[in-house]
């Protein structure tokens, strides 16, 4: 039996402005670094260690991870980060405020693109602001590998090449493992996992920064998963990842 | 031409304390945080970037590094850690206030304990507290390739071929460098680098939290090394590790 951590971010600097950030590399806010800082001592208090971490290139999922291994002692651990692991690419919809567009497209056409498994969304122009295939992270990405945006479905695809090549591996090989990284690369590892249908999984929130215990048998499939947060912390949590996409 | 860094970690708690740190991993002070820092925003002005970073296993350089890719904005980079950037091992000195050890044994006898190249020191024992060979942080390695003392000369031996096999063909390889370690674990590295003799390496100090430019020609021979930091800062930087052994 082998026990893994998930961990989405703490509160970004987007996630308190409401906004669509898929690759944009913003910041974690004040509230996101204490909750990083809450989530490392609650591993801590229930005597988790690691041996390994895997994380995305966005800085919100590679902070949230230093704080949680300072706070574990272990900041001795080998890192490993990808592209794979990043946030979905919200293509045209990137920077908009979810509120805001929802009152211009509708609440429904919004909850389809947020959490619609293989809806479309209008891909990023090349003289979008955010463009990024001539930013540096991605210098050693094939360029044509970059997406323009990404359904859940597309994370999904490039996500389960990272999860079973790479990250399984090391868990049968006894390694202790966290994985640190955003809301949707999460949710697209836990529909694997849980074997979620591409319905049930539109209905699945991940709360930030709340560690996500996952107990798997010599196959990979849960045994059992649960958050390591209070009940009411928790709800709380889910009830604002919930409630993003409706007009304020 | 390449270009390469090489910055000792901020001020540590037993940096401040005068104590025989070697192996024992202790945290940043304050004012550690804030030299790295420093160190951070000056690489930031000078305009350097980093495409692939090296690190010791031990926190205070660890976190040195993550601080210096926050204000270098460079959080999705690379990070290799490995006990071979390790700071040398103390031995039974570990623990150890330099300045009572100096009216102890003397100060000569310490200066040589610091900075003899092949002095051996007494061996840590097997009931110290700062024991390492069960430490979760080296069970990868061979329990008979933990050492119970080093003098520079042991961690040039241990130090070179990282260097040789894991940097030097990815600086070759066109990946800017950045590499945060410890006093001597730098000090064997700064010892291959200028070809300096055994006796000449003694009087070479390296200041906490102040990046070393190195510019290496195409041999991995340097062209020209420099300081990044004000001359008065830097003075004073080096006088602080200079007096560290002396008798208060």
């Amino acid at each position: 039996m082998y026990k893994i951590i998930l961990i989405r971010h703490g509160q970004s600097q987007w996630n308190k402005e409401n906004r669509f950030t898929g690759w944009v590399d913003v910041d974690l806010t004040e509230q996101g670094v204490s909750e990083a800082h809450t989530a490392g001592r609650s591993l801590r208090e229930a005597g988790f260690t690691f041996d390994l971490a895997f994380t995305s290139l966005l800085k919100r999922a590679v902070r949230t991870l230093d704080i949680v291994l300072e706070e574990l002692d272990e900041k001795g651990i080998e890192i490993r980060k990808s592209w794979r692991l990043n946030e979905r690419h919200y293509g045209a919809l990137t920077g908009l405020n979810k509120a805001e567009t929802a009152s211009e497209f509708g609440e429904k056409q919004v909850e389809l693109w947020r959490r619609g498994y293989d809806t479309a969304i209008p891909p990023m122009k090349p003289d979008s602001q955010y463009f990024f295939a001539n930013d540096s992270l991605y210098k050693d990405l094939d360029k044509k590998d970059i997406p323009l945006s990404e359904n859940l479905k597309d994370v999904v695809t490039r996500v389960l090449p990272y999860w079973n090549n790479e990250i399984v591996p090391e868990i049968k090989s006894g390694k202790k493992i966290i994985i640190a990284a955003s809301g949707n690369s999460l949710r697209a590892l836990v529909k694997h996992l849980d074997n979620m249908s591409d319905t049930d999984i539109v209905g699945l929130n991940i709360p930030t920064g709340i560690p996500l215990v996952y107990e798997l048998d010599a196959d990979m499939k849960p045994i059992s998963k649960h958050y390591l947060a209070d009940e009411a912390v928790l709800e709380q949590a889910m009830e604002t990842v919930k409630n993003q996409g409706k007009v304020k």
